[in-house]
Order: structure tokens, then sequence, then C-alpha cells
């Protein structure tokens, strides 16, 4: 008995659960945890099953995918994922917040993944990575054009071949060419703010100057409008007259790693669907 | 096209989502939102599916519970709910923040549901029920037994004939003979504390002795053991050194009224199952 | 013994708090409880002292007034408040929720004023407003221009002379004319989203749109910046790609109702101050 | 110009802010930052005064301390401490998520002490310790008594000499001679429930069978009564029905590791008094 998560995406349409669910009892799939929505917005059926079954042969996965996608409307997306490791490639530039929790928590096993990578524009976090074992490149900015940077960057992560690209506070803005070179759902952001309040630099300064009473962090798929990405992850912390930008920052970072790291388990776990700019997370 | 709701509750087995949706596929009832859940612990299996349809013909209901019943486990519990408002009784003593929650919820059409009756065993709240035109009886404690004043409450009620009584900081500890009067599920309390702390009286005093940084307030169903019924809803919020036991019970009323106001909700929006002394809330 | 708020207010200077306690220690005034705070960004002093002491002389509090602005910098704002009730103005719209909440509040003895008129341009809320006796003004927009209206509403708010305007979900812009017929911070508003996102109108159907996972409420000051005025108070709910801009709203309404009265209460508390476009909340 | 920290700590009294801050006044001391907290309960006074000056003669402080004392009660507890960094000992069994916090917040700088230490009666966070150069040592149960592992535990802590220990999920109960050889204070724990609930052994299980829908954690000073020391910080965050044992300590350790950092930060900056089993944190 092995697991497998079947991932289904198609236009919204009667009977859509029953008939995966009769794929999935057909094959002799039990059902251990199933959620589904549907948008009534745009007619649009997102279903996650979690199935256990026999898949010793490997020809079975492959039929039941078949199957599945015969008894859906035309263009459904079906999907099935084993639960092993991801494959990360992380990007940072000084601060060490979000990727020393991203490194403790693959280190301790609470997240389902292995660091292959931390490519960074400063040489500042290649001590921490190496600390964990983990290969550290540097991808300067000296010198050389953003154009170029970022052909080398793409090089760094294109050889590593990672899953997911986590951006963990990798402090550039990304050119449409570098986004585009990546499929939408393989690049996650974390962003220092509550968005879509405080959009673009130096959020806790804007926090600081508008004298707000609360903070936050949004974690997001990458996509070329600036902040504007499908958002995975958000939450907030209570601050108060007293917090300056630094102290604003300081308690923004526990925010950050947390939500950071809450998003990239989410994804890890296939409970992310894109949803337009929007997610559909169970 | 009306909407019903479809509850359904039974042993775990493989393929009763494809068993329950095919049923509604067979009746042109088109699914709206379903939630499922299956307790690995004890094999139960929980399922609320939210379908829209033909239901002109008072059989048609009738058939589709004999239906789904029929493909399911022996001892399955099948429900067809309809989104009219429920009918709701509810106690107080003394204090008017949960009891003006549930009327203004009333009166506003946030809740789904009228209020037929309020009772108390002091006279104080009475001024507030009928200004919102709700009857109001004095159900006294003074010169008679418990089991008298029990038994005038439980008449009380009954005459009511509602389908939730709402202990809306009833002050009174109930007898088994009163609990036992009515179904599981039908009694719903609000527990001024973070259950499992502080069980039992002056739960403010306990908090402020003990010097807790969060309190918190529990609205469960009520059961024989004291404190102890299946939990729907829980909600805290911070304090700290300046509070005393009266300012910690005046930021404790606010998060009473809003926790028992979400698990009323919940309850009448039948996303409520009770699992053992546990709840599964969609 | 009675007990007295002294507000402070000040450049910043070494020794201003010992000058301060020093006066009351002169007049046997006991420091029941103080709080403090100097932005080191613009060297202002904010100082809050809950004194208790003989004030049966009307005199006492006006020679301890002068004696505190004797040894403060020049410019110095000193106030003595007492601890009785203050009078409010409601302004609605048609939602209920937010004068229900005061209302309650008022009612119960939770908020410590009272609130002596309910104004609205639509007569929806007039029902529920006179149902806890509080006079009802309707003062519409039909038929005449917004200066009109504006003008008829502040005939109908000076008459009644409140310590405080609440606008407690008033749907309408408000005019730097009349914004600026009342001082600062005697206006407060509560904005139904997490300032400064989704700024302006329909933020429920914003928040959709963008797919947050958190909306907020925000209780803030009125300037003549919409939506931009000194924040008191904020905070937020959860939410998922489940909610629709109708659900949306729906949670959000007990945050504002909860936020709104929070801000009200601190306010009330004398426990707030305007610091530029923020402000010192102790 | 250099900062101190200067904490007073004596029995309630009228002009005791005057005198403290005339005090510093007198030494041409400037106020940056002052709370203080007198409890009605029990007639006691806590203040924390950051205070800049000139301190580049050593008897300055001394005479300062002195000074102070004089003009308060008898029994007056004054210290001044300065900002430099404090040296943790930090005590550990098998789980790496609150050390892995406190060595990531001390690499990075955002928490204000050195880790001098890691000791473990299991060696399996050894490697965890020295990735980031700090020594290891195993206290192994192991073939000895209770009284045996724990005097060797005291003399690796004395040893190292640190100004606080860090039981950061150290699962074993410390015997009153273990506690009482260290003053109260000195040790703080992290307790994986939201206490009172759930004392004592496997909060997670415990949780899991009463089904609650919310769970925390608690930092607290260690005394002799398990779980029952003062508390200095506390979170929750939601779960419900879908979470299993170990899931739900897969949450709850996310709460942990940020309960203890933010009380471990609220100690080092000297903003915790102890004041009876209660704190008062400023």
């Amino acid at each position: 008995m092995e697991r497998r998560i079947l991932l289904t995406e198609c236009k919204d349409d009667v009977g859509l659960i029953a008939k995966i669910t009769n794929v999935c009892f057909l094959f002799h799939m039990n059902v251990i945890r199933q959620d589904q929505f549907a948008s009534h917005e745009d007619n649009r059926f997102f279903m996650r099953t979690v199935i256990e079954g026999n898949f010793s042969d490997e020809k079975i996965s492959e039929t039941l995918i078949n199957t599945v996608i015969n008894v859906l409307p035309d263009g459904a997306i079906v999907r099935l994922k084993d639960e092993s490791k991801r494959k990360l490639c992380v990007l940072v530039t000084k601060e060490s917040h979000c990727l020393g929790e991203l490194l403790m928590k693959s280190y301790s096993g609470a997240m389902n993944a292995d660091i292959a990578l931390v490519a960074g524009n400063y040489p500042e976090l290649g001590a921490l990575a190496e600390k964990f074992g983990v290969p550290f490149k540097l991808v300067s900015c000296e010198g050389i054009t953003k154009e170029e940077q970022e052909k080398n960057m793409m090089d760094v992560i294109d050889e590593c071949n990672p899953d997911y690209v986590i951006l963990a506070k990798y402090m550039r803005i990304l050119s449409p060419n570098f986004v585009n070179h990546y499929p939408l759902g393989k690049l996650i952001n974390i962003h220092h703010s509550f968005l879509p309040a405080f959009i673009g630099a130096k959020p806790y300064h804007q926090a600081y100057d508008r004298g707000v009473k609360i903070i936050g962090a949004t974690a997001h798929f990458v996509t070329n409008n600036l902040d504007e990405g499908p958002i995975i992850e958000q939450d907030v912390i209570k601050v108060n007259h007293r917090y300056d930008p630094q102290t604003l920052a300081k308690a923004g970072h526990d925010v950050e790693q947390m939500v950071l790291m809450r998003a990239v388990n989410k994804v890890l776990d296939d409970k992310v669907f894109i949803h337009g700019n929007k997610t559909v997370v169970f």
C-alpha cells in the first residue's frame, strides 16, 4: 500500500467528484483525505485526493491518470504526485532569518524537502548554508549588467534543477525575462508586508510612517507584476507606537520566516492550486 | 432550483464519496460544496454536501435520503436539511453581552435564526429581550429546589420547542436530568475560559491568580461532564500584568460573545458534526 | 479621594517625568498608573498619569494644571480629565453591526459613554436606536446638495454637543468643510479594511479580487486625507479561497465592530494621544 | 553617553516615580524610556528606566544605585544593567526546533546573547550546536541515578557560569535540589501547551483527546512546582479536527520556538520582573 496525491483541475460540471472517486474506487484506491473547491466566479473545479493503494506496477499511475482525464471535461489537468522529498534552490541576499528557518526545518525533517543549493547576490550567507552542508553559489551583480547577472543566476538554478525556487529575502527585482523562464508556481517569494499594503521597497519604513498597529508578511508565487502574484499565506503581528523602523523590521522578520515556512510546507504537500491571480489552499 | 445540505455519517469504507456523489448525480443534483473527514482513529466518516436541484416534489427528499442510506454501510446516519431559519431558545442569568450579540445578529440577519424565547433565572435581562420583541420568561430559583427550577425551565423550553438551546452565560450547573432531557447537540454553552484551562467557577480570578498572558473562551455542546462537552470553537486574546479580575472579565466578554456567535453560526449552517467528545467543524 | 487623569504633551526634555510627578507629590496625589512615551523622531513627549487625591475644592484642578504647565517647556499641553461618562453622537447609514455593538456596550455599562444621538443619512437604523431609547435623526441626502446635507448634519451634531462623533459605517465621504468644523480627535471612523490596503470603496470586493488570506479593519481619527487619519486600532481575521465578497463582508463586520469598540474604549479612557498622523495609545 | 537600564522594585508608596526620576535628573541622566507598574493587590512597585548619561567613571553606577536606594522604602531592590551580550547555557534532549531558533537568532544578531554551551541528556543535538561553533556536552542519564545526573549537569552549567539557563525542550523533570541550586529567574523553560491546560506529559496527545481548536505554548521561569512557575509569554495557533497528535506537535513546535524566543528576548532586555508566581513584562 502506497500513498499518492491526485490533483485535478478542470471546468466545473455536475458529477465531477462522483466521476473521479469512482475511478479511484475502480482502481481499489482508498481515499484518505479529499478536498475540493468549485469557483462559482469562473466555473473552475479543483480537487486534491490523497489515495492509498497498490502502485507497485509503474503502469498503474499512468492508467489511473488517463482514466481520470477520460471522464473529465476537455482540458482537464490531472497530476499524480508521490510524497518523496522535493528539491529546493534558495535565493538570498544578506538577511539570514528565512534561510535559517528553511535550513533548520530541512535539517530537523519538519520540511519535506532537501535544499540542494543556496545562491546569493552577496557572499554573506555562504557560511550559514555551508554549516548545513548545502553548497552556496555567489552570483554577484558587481561589474555586470542586470541581464548578465540574471543569466548567471538562471544558469546556476537550472544546473541545480530544483522543484521550487524560494526567494528567501532575495532583494532584487526580477525581470520578466527571468520570471518567464520558469513555469508559474515554481518561484515562491516572501514579501515583507501584508500585501497589498506597502507594495515596493522599505515596507517597515512605510509602516512606521503610517503609524500602523499591525504589520504582516505575505508569501506568494512570483509573476511579472511586482508583489502581485497569487498569495499563498499571510500573517500579522501587533505593534505599537514604541516601534521604530528597526524594531518593526525585527518583529517583522519573525512573521516573515513563519509565513514563508508555512507557505513552502503547503506547496510541498501539494495543497496549493493556482487559480488566476489567486490560490486555492487546502 | 433549491438548495439542501446532505449530512452523512457512517463507518468509514472504500468508495463512500463516490457512492454518495453518484446518488446526487443520479438525482440531477449539482454539488455546490462538499467537505468530508474520515477519522483514522475510529474509522468514522463524515460528509457535508451542499446540493442544488429540484425539490418541488416532497417525495424527492425522502427518496434521496433512502437511496443514500441504501448505498452506505449499516448504521449510517443521513440527514437532509434546508436553509430555513432555525428557532433558538436562549438561557441567561445577568450578563448581557452574549445575549446582546445574539439579538443583534438575529436582528441584522447575520444569524440565520429567530430567537423565539429568552429565559432567565433572574429578571435582569428581560428588558433587553423585549426591546427586540423577544418574549422573556423568568424561571427563578427563589424558594424552590434545583430540581423544581430545572423542571420549570424544561417546561418553558419545551413549550417553545426550539431547534437549539443557547446557554448565553447561564450561570447554573445543569443536572444530568436536565442534560439528558435533550439530545446531544441541542444544548450549546459558552464557557468563559480557554478549556481545559480554568475549569469551573471564577475563571477570570483563576487566570489572574495564575498570571496568564492570554485568556480565552470556549463554545461547546453540553454533556453531563461539566465543561467537558465537545468543543465547537475557541479563541483567545492577549492580556498582561495590568489586568485585574475585572478588566480580564471585560476583555474576556468580547471573546466570549465572538466565540459563541461563531459557534452558533457554524451549527446553524449544519457545519458541525459531533464525533465522540470532539467535533468535526467544516 | 477622587481619581483624575493628567495628560501631558510637550517638547521632550531631561527631567520631565520627575518634574510632573514632583508636582503630583506636592499636591499629595497618589500615582495609580503612569505611561509615557518620548518620540525620538521629533522630540515629542507624551504622558498619561492616573492620580488619586482630594479634588473637593474646584480650584485644586486649576492650580494643579497651572503648576504642571509652569514646570514644563513652553507650549506644553496639559489636561486633567475626570472619569465621568462621555457623550457620543453616532453617524450611520444602513449597516447595523457597529451601531448595535455601541448600543449594547453602552447599555451594559461596558462602555463609559452615553449615546446621546444617532444620526443617519437613511432611516433604516432609526428603529434600532429607538429600541435603546436613543433619539434618531434622519439627515437625508435626497434632493439637496452634499453641502446642504453636511450643513444639516453639522447642525444636528452641534445641537447634541457630543464629546466624540463616531462614524459607525457612515458611508459618505466627508468634505474638508465638514472635517474642519471639528477639532482633530473628535471624529472617529471605522474603515472596513486593514489600512493602507484597499483604500477607498468596496474593500471586500478588492480583497476578493486580490485573493488575500487575511482581512482586517482599522479605526482612525478623521482628517481631510481620506482613510489617512491617525490609526487608533487595527485587527484582522483569516479567510480563505472559499470566501466570496459577501462572506468576506460578513466576517469583516465582526472585526469592524470589535476594532471600533476597542478604539472607542481607548479614547474614552483618555489613553490615545494624536502624534502627527499617528497615535500614541497607552 | 552610554545607556543603562535601571530596575527598581519595592513596596509601593506615594512619590516613588518622582523620587527615582529626580535622582536620574540630579545625575544628568536622560530618561529614554520608562515603564512602571504598581500592584494594588500587594502594594508592590516595579519600574524599568532606560537612561543615558556619562558612565565613564566606574563609581557613578555605584553612587547612582545607592542614591536611589536611599530615597526608596526599606527593602528596595535596585539594579543597574548595561546592554552587553548575556551568556546562555541551553539544555536540550532530542528536539531541535527551539535550539535551532536560539542558535539562528544568536548567529544573526537578533538575540543579544551568546550561547556559551549546549548540554543534552542525549547526544542527538551535538552536531547542530557544533555547526555554530557552540560546544556541546553530553550529560547522560545512562547507568546513573537522577541525582548523579543532575549533579553532573549542575557542574557543567556552573563551569559555564551563564546568565541564564534555557530549557529548550529539555525533557527531564527537575528535582527541587536542582531548581534550588539557581536563583529564581535564572532558569527559563518552554512548556509545550497553553498552561494551565494540559499540565504534565504528552500535551499534544491530551489536546488531541480533548478535541481543542487551539493549541499553545508557554515560556516560564522554573520553580519547584512543575509547570507552575511565573509565565513570561504565551501564544497559540488554531487547529481543527484534521490534526492528529503528530501534526498537532508539528504545528505546536512553531509556536514553541516563537514563544521561547520572545520570552528570552524580553528577559535579555531586562523587561521582565518576577512578582510572586507571576511576572511583570514591560
